[in-house]
């Protein structure tokens, strides 16, 4: 461990942005140095009151952060550190995770990480993609109950609109790169997500499992 | 009516396609001249024997070739004429087409109507989106009867995903330029289908009610 | 004024949709004639007890409504109609439209609207884009009040980001075809708003102004 | 081998897929760590009743199965495993698969064996491009003793349209990413595909030679 | 009739390319007023020692010109005038212009009249697409006759590929926008001409039959 | 003229941008109505100090504008309206606007006008692109002479390489839509620019004449 | 060395191509395994009497084709390998290959030394891109001998356009990958040669050295 | 060290640039051998009055160059070697260089060192991108002093235009590839940048720092 050390040099905190947004501080590593995110988390060790995410980490930043902060939570598949490690106490209303297929399963992690790191309780389901609709009609009645659901799918990105027509909730769709060809990353799930015919869907980035989380959690925000 | 031309300055008639291919012919309209539809149609009435369609007509390529085929059929909102205007007997399986949305009509009658004059059963579902899937779910008596369904969708392109993951015949994907924004005019709804997560399903272009009937009634023809 | 008429051949109504999702039924007139409208209308007549919208209706299709319902509510600009025309008490928390500039208006409306009918109280900003930060600054107090912010913008895109880093709530970014050349009839401003740098931001189709409102509502619903 | 395990952590399979489409289960490994696709292949062991297929599986996948069914069938080319290792008994019509050039090699290999694991008759034929005709119309005969053709092809993507004019039964248009540059890794063959002058023709994702071969085998089902 | 007219206020015409490259001028109409259009016509009046083609000149543009040089040659279908109306005696080699359908028309007109113009002998060959083979085969006599073939498709752009692996002789890819959906305005031709699996084949941008039958011209010159 | 009005449901003018800024404000007329318009100019009427641009201005719109100012500048082939109608004294350096093609003309003068109602003296160059190098390089002396060089060129967009490759000056790179095909109404030439070979070239949206006459106001400000 | 083997498997050769076409066959190395080009090798070898060439070959491939032919030429720069290895004795026109910069050497490379082996005498002049365009002018002696011009260019593809301009000969556009972000692999370079304003040039595939050699020679091809 | 080569074989330099552009050459070394960037760096060595850029220089350029020019200066981040080693003294205005976030800061290095040895005054801020605008409002002194700002950002690419709508100076827009999915390396940002709602911007290739660095040099040049 090193002293909190001045990274005035390649970064601007934005310490006061729990107080301002009311939402922890997320570093993002990719692009960044095992160096930098270091530094970073030698900094965050200062602020131990509020919860600081590690996103994108690699395993070469998931070191660097575990060095400064050992006793961080990691999770290698989700590629995220939280540190404290333990999430706040849950508030609001539930968020459920639902992942279209098995490889959808680390960015639906992620976004189920981040939501509970925010504070609200969670849920997850998995493989229960359109091509056999009897699997996600099985979970209808957790759907129900929840305040806002996450759908993380690739390939046709079909999930979404179906689970929204079944639902009073709103539906935070979550495109992952899943597949090939003419999935092309993700951009395939992405347009169906954005064309679905069912009302109440709002899109995040391709394989952005922190934004769907986050955004999630204000959504489940207790009033 | 005029004396049938020689048109050999703009056509190449595929007149032996029928016994080569055992489809009859079509004459693709747009892009054609009224007078060159005319003149196409003045030939045409000289081979009585085999059924002869013309496709992506507007109204003025239509009245062109009713003036030289004054009893052929003719579907405004499909923009397709057909002559001598009876049907086959219909023989084969039986070719169901679903169109998702009212806006989708047009382009999956076309579909119905070229597989009907190719020779075979058909039957029309409309309007069962995957908005509210208990609408696709009470016709799977029927769908279930198909060996062969047309399924036609713009906007999200999840129908026929879903549709595939119900039956054991093969599922042709019509996707429509119905929708908006990203929709980009058929494309999102394209990749979807590329992407489906359920097999069993070919392709066709946007908008081509006429290639998907094709194709359908090949599928569906006596073995 | 006709009798309610059997429209089976083109529409499979979803007159379900209240109950099972909460939200009340709309009619997206795009791609729908005049005649289908009008019998739809004709239809939604016979159910006075929840509330129809008709979305993205041309001067024909809001004729051809207003002669099945006379008194519909009937916004020109955000080509929206509502029958009957008085929206449900507002109830849950407050939805405030944000339009970056005055092109942005008609579908900034029907966004508006659309949460106005799904039973919501709404705000409206205009002409606050962010080539005149102060613009924007000086409306942050009733930004903090709102329990979801909806932004639409065309050319750059960059408010639905600048507006999610100053707030709690979470934001619905809605991006217009607004703009001219690479705006790409409003690919840019999506593209942007998907990869904004602030979390907290579900994104909807271009020019979405229904999708937009709809999911506002869902958001702001009461707990 | 291990026992079969708790899989409901990452997978809901689909084991009544086979009664309800009549043809086995395929796990996708492609995104699936290789102890995925290993539980899932100790899941299998105890379904020996139904053929599953294993596809897109890298050496590390099929090193996984076999180390749970160790006399699995493994084509590395087409990276393919089967379990039981004997295909069905050929029933329905005849498929055959034709490849445009040596690359184009292993996905009409997936293509055949997937075709042939469903219960059909197959034949091969390689390296008929356009660009010498007379090396596909010297295996016309083949051709037209087929109830479907499946025609693989990248670069131009010119032989669907070629073939389709050739015989009377439908065909499935394979795009392969074989090529360079403006061939953007098969979208210009998957478009040259889609815009086939040649009716008859439905169209997978590039490199989909198991969607190929399913398709297929459905269209040469006996009826 | 005017006076030849000062036209530096917006173009600085290149009169001395017809020494520099060997090649006669050409006036791109598009984009240019009538009014302009007429000042150059009246200016290229003084000099009838050199050929000057108008070229994608709507009706408007073709009357401006024709008021200047009544005598002027036009083309409707293919957008083009010449003046002085006669053609060069032709010398270098023979210029075939085959066109796909008859939709492609237009552009191969406008090919072919500029190779003419150019000093090049010309055959036009029309209707030959590759869903029918035998008839561009019946053509391959005269096919490989030519200094250079120009072949004009839209849809999947087949032909060059096929043409060019029956012939000798180089041949220029003309893509055209004919088509619809994935067609894209001819960009499914264009790539499937620059991933011709046969060598030999240069390509023109979209619709560009004047540059066609420029670089033909240039090809087949005499040596 | 009508009093100024309250256009607060519509606007939030930027008055005070000339003061933060430095530069006049300029009123984007496409997607306003005319009656907005006019209310805009009804208002700027009360501020004569400081110059007010309307740009984008259809026929319409500027009728609109003259009615409230009648003494506006207005060039209709730049859609251009200024008032007052005087441009200020010229200060800093030297504005050369060059324009590839005839067609390129019409936005060549709304950068032109720009720069010159923002103070610069400026050169107008026409009809100069690289097909005839002679051109361009008959211009070199003026060039030379500028503080910044626009150019505006649609097609293959190669002529601000050229310029830049000549000449000191930093150069404003203005793409155009002229063109067809491939040039995609304007990307090609502006994928051009953004590569040019030469360094020194800054590259604005295309046909955005407003956008480059004002960074090329800025750029030859007095120091 | 092995025995000329059986290789229908994989591949069937156009041996027949030289006599039909006049130009030797060539082996794309790309996509096929070592062990498939070493056995094409063998075969090869029993036909001295034509030139075989063999492309794309990585340092692999060109070890397996001079195991077997081993004193075939190899240039390793243009992953090219002929055999036999003496280029046949020049007639016809002269071939002068440019390359803008040095990054698109091998590529320019890769089609002289094509255009070479299929008979034509060749030059070649590098780095004389349009960022200084004294050096392109220096050599126009040289250009202006030729019978075709192969421009081989990555960035904006600006050289062609300004070579076209200059000579009468045609010019055969050689796009290269070289470059970044929105050069987009080539596809820049490729949009501008194909709108160049100057008439008179062919496009080829990206970084397709192979293909704009094999249409140079045969332009260059005696009369 | 070696004897400064012959180089014509690979490159053509452009000794005069700087007599007749007034900045010095640069080598972009992406693309070229090491070998080769070492004879060039010997030739570069024979003219030690002007200095000379290397740009994109991986480390095995870097070490090539520093053999032939030990005390060359080596930014190892930005890829960037100068020799002879220290900039000219600074005159003319200030540049400002912004970094969006960490992630942009090796292209904003490239862009300030180029400016630095092309002989301006620079200053850099790190880390103020959007999401938190009071970073950036923070450092409006600094901005308001310069004399053109440049703004490097990835992601939505939004803070170019809050920038320029802050100051008087014009901004070069300097995309970087930093972000994922839709971001699609960079285009995301660019598209905002060129659609930036304040006018102001010129725009240069996604990570393109010594273009940027470049222009705003000759921006900020001495009048």
């Amino acid at each position: 461990m090193t002293d909190a050390p001045d990274l005035s040099a390649f970064a601007t905190l934005d310490v006061d942005r729990a107080s301002r947004r009311g939402y922890p501080e997320a570093v993002y590593c990719q692009g960044k140095t095992a160096a930098q995110v270091a530094m970073i988390a030698a900094n965050v060790r200062e602020r131990p009151e509020t919860i600081t995410l590690f996103t994108r980490a690699d395993p070469e930043h998931a070191e660097a952060v575990r060095k400064e902060l050992p006793d961080a939570f990691h999770d290698g598949d989700a590629r995220l550190l939280a540190w404290p490690p333990t999430p706040p106490r849950a508030k609001g209303g539930l968020v459920v995770v639902v992942a279209a297929g098995t490889s959808d399963l680390p960015v639906a992690r992620e976004a189920m990480l981040t939501a509970r790191y925010l504070g609200r309780a969670t849920e997850l389901v998995v493989d229960v993609g359109v091509a056999g609709l009897h699997r996600i009609l099985a979970r209808l009645d957790l759907l129900r109950r929840a305040r806002v659901v996450i759908v993380a799918a690739g390939m046709d990105g079909a999930l979404p609109s179906v689970v929204a027509g079944l639902i009073p909730a709103p539906v935070v769709a979550l495109p992952t790169s899943v597949g090939y060809g003419t999935g092309m990353h993700g951009i395939a799930a992405l347009l169906a997500m954005l064309n679905a015919c069912s009302p109440g869907i709002g899109v995040v980035n391709i394989d952005n499992g922190y934004g769907a989380g986050h955004l999630a959690a204000q959504i489940a925000a207790p009033s």
